[in-house]
């Protein structure tokens, strides 16, 4: 099961390393409790404080949750982590907006059009919520950035293609910045925007989902360019 | 410059986003050097180990590489982690290689197109550079894998698109995997693929380019199909 651990490189990565292989190997799901630190010791034969320092890694990579009194659990989507690709280091903010919305422009309407393909009953009802889920904060008044990319989250997870589950919701980031300066201006529309998507993927209807979703995604582009202007390359 | 540092929550954490704003803040580059613990522990009024536990953290992320005896450097790609979507923890590798290709055949043939129109002259050597690079490879009978990645991530920078250049990346991930399973089959028609591509994008022809690219994936798409299967949702 855990294969004991030699005495080459740095001890506390290759426990690390273990620990993954634990997981996978053990098919842990989200919320599942590791060994505890003594167990875990006494099967890969080091220290407890070499465990910890493991442990330390994994949680900060993503892989596991620390929880004291409670134990060390997997976490959800493990090994992803908040900004996999580095955009807090972007140098040039309204540039990084102006890309990630092309991005969203190449990967978002054909992951619509599977969607509408492969959803499956819950998917549909999945999306429905979510939807219902950005009216509610619209409605409210308050920000809903975190609802708007969980909505774009579900069509991507529709389309039961892995990584388009884990890529959408990366290029989804940028929402919530860009409804910081926006404000209410395009909210109708994008609601409309929204259930006339829901609508499409519900009823199979792959090139209406698709084109919806083009139409959704170039209006907020064009909300980005008249904001920020286009850059150079635009 | 950099912000004293108050007493709650945990402390090695705040230190580490610090470090990041810092180096946002001063534009640093790649390779550009931190300044010191003592430095750091003075400037942000912590002590030294708390900084050390800080910059392990930030290595664990690729922000930083801790050289020792030389000094703590801001890495290539800061904050791009080795395998930022958690492919590792897919339990069935096969439908993991089939939603990656389903992804690339979105992504990479609009991504081929915007390189054509946006190319530089450099970017031009650099995509003939990496086409090269890849015929040596396999000229040598060596694994390739690493250089047709490289190929790929050179056409996604033409586009001058900072997103698509972290995305292609990842999305090549997988393509290692296929050649240690495929030896040398589909070589010929991957090296004629790679040329077209290359000059379809020096010619600044964005529909070859967009063609040629999708053609080349769908082959390698068909390749995978033979060797694993479809899943059930092919």
């Amino acid at each position: 099961m855990l294969s004991k651990i030699g005495q080459d490189g740095s001890l506390s990565d290759r426990v690390a390393e273990e620990v993954v292989r634990y997981i996978q190997d053990n098919r842990l799901k989200v919320g599942d409790r590791l060994p505890n630190e003594t167990e875990l010791a006494a099967a890969l034969n080091v220290g407890r404080s070499t465990i910890r320092e493991a442990m330390k890694q994994l949680a900060n990579s993503n892989v596991v949750s620390i929880e004291r009194g409670r134990g060390t659990f997997v976490k959800d989507r493990p090994g992803q982590v908040d900004d996999p690709l580095g955009f807090r280091f972007a140098n040039d903010k309204k540039k990084l907006l102006v890309d990630l919305i092309e991005l969203r422009l190449i990967v978002e309407p054909p992951i619509a059009a599977l969607a509408a393909e492969r959803r499956t009953q819950e998917d549909i009802l999945r999306i429905r919520d979510a939807q219902a889920e950005v009216e509610r904060m619209v409605a409210l008044g308050v920000n809903h950035g975190a609802a708007d990319a969980h909505f774009h989250a579900t069509v991507a997870e529709a389309t039961q293609n892995s990584v388009s589950s884990s890529i959408v919701p990366v290029l989804n980031r940028s929402v919530d910045l860009v409804i910081s300066i926006s404000g209410q201006s395009s909210l109708d529309r994008t609601m409309q925007y929204h259930r006339d998507i829901c609508q499409a993927i519900a009823r199979g209807d792959a090139k209406a989902a698709e084109a919806t979703m083009r139409a959704h995604l170039e209006d907020h582009r064009n909300f980005i360019f008249a904001v920020f202007g286009r850059t150079s390359i635009g």
